[in-house]
């Protein structure tokens, strides 16, 4: 098995023929009866395993369809230290199961602190290694540095914040700066980056780029800037962008938009219809469903 | 007891007569001899075991003193789930001691991923709950809300990354937007959430900046925008910033620059020469002197 992030990633997309990442956002309030334990509250360790058995429980489900899972560190660091452990045994059971775990943590500091952000998710023998780690360009290219050194050695991804598609992204990423704005400023430091660590199975970097584009132009701005660094798209399905709108940044290739990236989706597939149950198998069919469907959407869509 | 994060951390500031905030960076390489223990290690628990006797020492040697302990999130992190539970522990430990503990995290996301952080460590009764806590604008004003509604409900703290002072950290923060730097931009966003927080006692804000500034000129410039926001300071002492440069944002009063904030050392007080020891009493004597030194030189700064 290739070393290469991107590699794997682009290869389980081929073969998948879509480019859905499950994301593993595990709101307290939406838990099905299935599964709930405990209060169901922040701090407390019933509802770390409460959590725990959920994630596990779509985990088993959705790994073979997914090209990557990505589980976001807040629903989990909200539950405490139980939380972390059940986080920590979630990245190893996917890992054990060959999808690529994308951790959305959005870290970001300098220096030897930095390095203990790498150390802890990125190094190959990390407590909590993921395949891939969120990270927050704030702090500037010296703030990158550090994860970028370990993710060469280790051989995992990393997505550097570009674009975000809230409201409140634009008020500094869409700042003009010497007639463009900021984000693309953030594009070209992702874009030198990406060009060392480029997979050599599939051409694809390593190095890419969360774009959560909300205007037709800006997604294939950044791709223009970043032409091999892979996107991690979020916001697809219930956060109500459309298939064709997530795939604006990949790449057309002889049989469609099929490459550059993962579109993620959360709520969509994690609390669907009819999934709000404590009927076992009721739960398992209105998960599958929902897989099914997005599957399908951005498998059609990527093909168009 | 006032709930206001402020007005506590500035009462403590006169009281003490310096803004002196020890920064608990414990990095691994540099643990004494007296507490070393397994592999100090990323990863390995024997070693979190070692950081956490570390820590507790530190603290017990070093609370009374201090203005405020700034732990580092991430050289718990890398210790996995066991050094999140030792991190736990010393914010617990530090908050019955009854000094303010700023968790240095600095976390950004959105919507109900920022609720989740601020579910973790600002709210009351969050199970990893820090008097204030470090955040990143990025994401824009409506990835600050989350964090501003929990922390109105608790009185805990937040620092807004404004301007680091590492050399990257003018890549994104000195660009010039409308002809003035965006960290002046993001100052303007922090002026408004400020605003509001405003502790009865004191007149300072709960909501404040994290300004490591560079050059004699950004401080005041930040203070400007953000009359009454605290300022956290880093970068003091073994870093390189002199007392006076430290204290350039912050406010002077009557008895001189007494107010405005405060001002961190972490290797400077965990690390300082003689503590590389593994007798207990000259350990003691090595941290003694260096706090010494810094509350004194600090001090003597502010007054000036």
């Amino acid at each position: 098995m290739t070393a290469s992030f991107a590699d794997r990633l682009i290869q389980r997309a081929r073969r998948l023929a879509h480019p859905l990442c499950v994301g593993m956002d595990p709101h307290l309030g939406r838990i099905p009866p299935l599964f709930r334990r405990g209060q169901m509250q922040p701090g407390d360790p019933e509802t770390a395993h409460a959590v725990g058995d959920f994630c596990a429980a779509v985990l088993e489900r959705v790994a073979e369809q997914s090209v990557a899972i990505k589980p976001q560190s807040a629903f989990f660091e909200q539950l405490g230290p139980a939380g972390v452990e059940v986080l920590a045994g979630l990245l190893a059971d996917g890992r054990r199961r060959g999808v690529p775990m994308i951790l959305d943590a959005k870290r970001g500091d300098i220096g030897s602190t930095a390095a203990g952000y790498a150390a802890a998710y990125v190094a190959k023998d990390a407590p909590m290694a993921a395949d891939a780690l969120t990270i927050n360009p704030y702090l500037g290219a010296d703030s990158l540095e550090p994860f970028l050194e370990e993710s060469a050695r280790s051989g995992a991804g990393l997505f550097v914040l570009v674009r975000t598609s809230n409201p409140g992204g634009a008020d500094l990423q869409a700042l003009e700066v010497e007639g463009q704005p900021l984000y693309l400023r953030v594009a070209d430091l992702v874009a030198r980056a990406a060009a060392d660590r480029v997979g050599p199975e599939t051409g694809w970097s390593s190095i890419g780029a969360v774009v959560g584009a909300t205007r037709p132009d800006e997604a294939p701005a950044v791709r223009e800037r970043i032409p091999n660094g892979l996107f991690l798209v979020p916001g697809y399905g219930a956060q109500g962008g459309s298939a064709r709108d997530a795939l604006r940044g990949f790449v057309p290739g002889p049989g469609g938009v099929l490459e550059g990236g993962v579109v993620s989706s959360s709520r969509g597939i994690l609390f669907p219809e009819g999934s709000d149950t404590d009927d076992a198998t009721a739960w398992e069919r209105a998960i599958d469903a929902a897989v099914e469907r997005a599957v399908s959407e951005l498998g059609e869509a990527a093909r168009a």
